[in-house]
């Protein structure tokens, strides 16, 4: 059992990630900016799966957790990791961020990062942190409901070996997910930029879809 | 059965491709800068699957062809179209280039298009044509094993839509392939992009990767 904090962990996705690591037996924080509204989703997720959740300000939550994720927008990423920095060195970040903006008639498209992918500008934010990228292409409905059999994979990337099979262990706990090695932490870029193809996907569809990687066996 | 010219097709994609829809009995025509060396792989792919395939240079392959695949490498893309645009009016042209480089060290990463992918590179280059972005993602080797099943999902990006189902229809063909609608071809971008993560993949698992798209049916 590990102490797990979700920074943004207010969102759809966040709330899953929160539910789901619960499930799986760990002590999970929601952090918000809105310390009551992290409360409010808490109690909310105890009580729909009967595990005790707890919820902070993003600053606390940083403080509580030993692996700290990170499910904010975007654009709120930067922010939020400089407010809590220090209380994140030493730590593992999993950056579950992908990058994107939304067009009328033309759908989900990602948005540039200077840096490459918004993982490797949450590294140089907080150098003294281990950033590991994971979870961007799993679908929040799916995470969110907690009946959902998960049959897909998680592509985790990291220029920390020792960080990086932390978490894919922790992937490895959630229900059916398996992780899959996606090598350096400079590859987060193909990873994140799966979720608006996705996104796309499933407006054509009217399904929530993930990924499988095929042909490999882990 | 339709005729099938794959420019570039003496690489190791291209001859995959040529392979499998050859066997799929479609007319396959080879198409290399060097005429010889297109006759010369036609040839071997004839006598390893006892199906009978031409090969022309890539002006002659261009005539020939009812939709024409494209398997240059990227840096090649340019030069190729221009050469042949005319002949390829009022045609579907099957954009399989997926950008990207090597580096020592580092391994597989994408060139940044200016344009956004390849396929809208092609389409800005054929204004006359119909591209549709496919296969990027599937592995040569894989594909030129005729015993090799290819249990994966090929994402198939147009702005055209009665292009993109005749493409589809083309990918069901082969083995159990299963096409997977991406949308437009500004997505295109994320699936070639998926290819340098993929060769990533392959080399931490010493596999040949493919991918497949979960929670949809189709």
């Amino acid at each position: 059992m590990l102490r797990l904090s979700i920074l943004g962990g207010t969102g759809p996705e966040g709330r899953g990630i929160a539910m789901r690591l619960a499930m799986a037996g760990h002590a999970v924080c929601i952090g918000s900016r809105d310390e009551s509204k992290a409360l409010d989703i808490a109690i909310d997720i105890s009580n729909s799966i009967g595990v005790h959740i707890i919820g902070l300000d993003n600053a606390n939550a940083a403080k509580e957790g030993e692996v700290i994720f990170v499910t904010v927008p975007y654009d709120a990423q930067c922010a939020v990791l400089q407010s809590v920095e220090k209380d994140l060195a030493g730590k593992i970040i999993v950056n579950v961020v992908a990058p994107m903006e939304f067009t009328k008639g033309i759908g989900a498209s990602a948005i540039d990062v200077a840096i490459g992918s918004a993982a490797e500008e949450s590294q140089s934010l907080c150098p003294d942190s281990y950033v590991v990228s994971a979870l961007q292409n799993v679908s929040a409905e799916n995470l969110e409901d907690p009946d959902k059999i998960l049959d897909e994979d998680v592509i985790v990337c990291s220029d920390h070996k020792d960080s990086k099979e932390i978490v894919m262990g922790l992937i490895r706990n959630i229900d059916t997910l398996r992780p899959v090695d996606g090598g350096a932490l400079s590859n987060s870029k193909y990873v994140e930029q799966l979720t608006p193809l996705l996104v796309n996907i499933n407006r054509i569809y009217k399904m929530h879809s993930g990924i499988k990687i095929t042909g490999i066996e882990n």
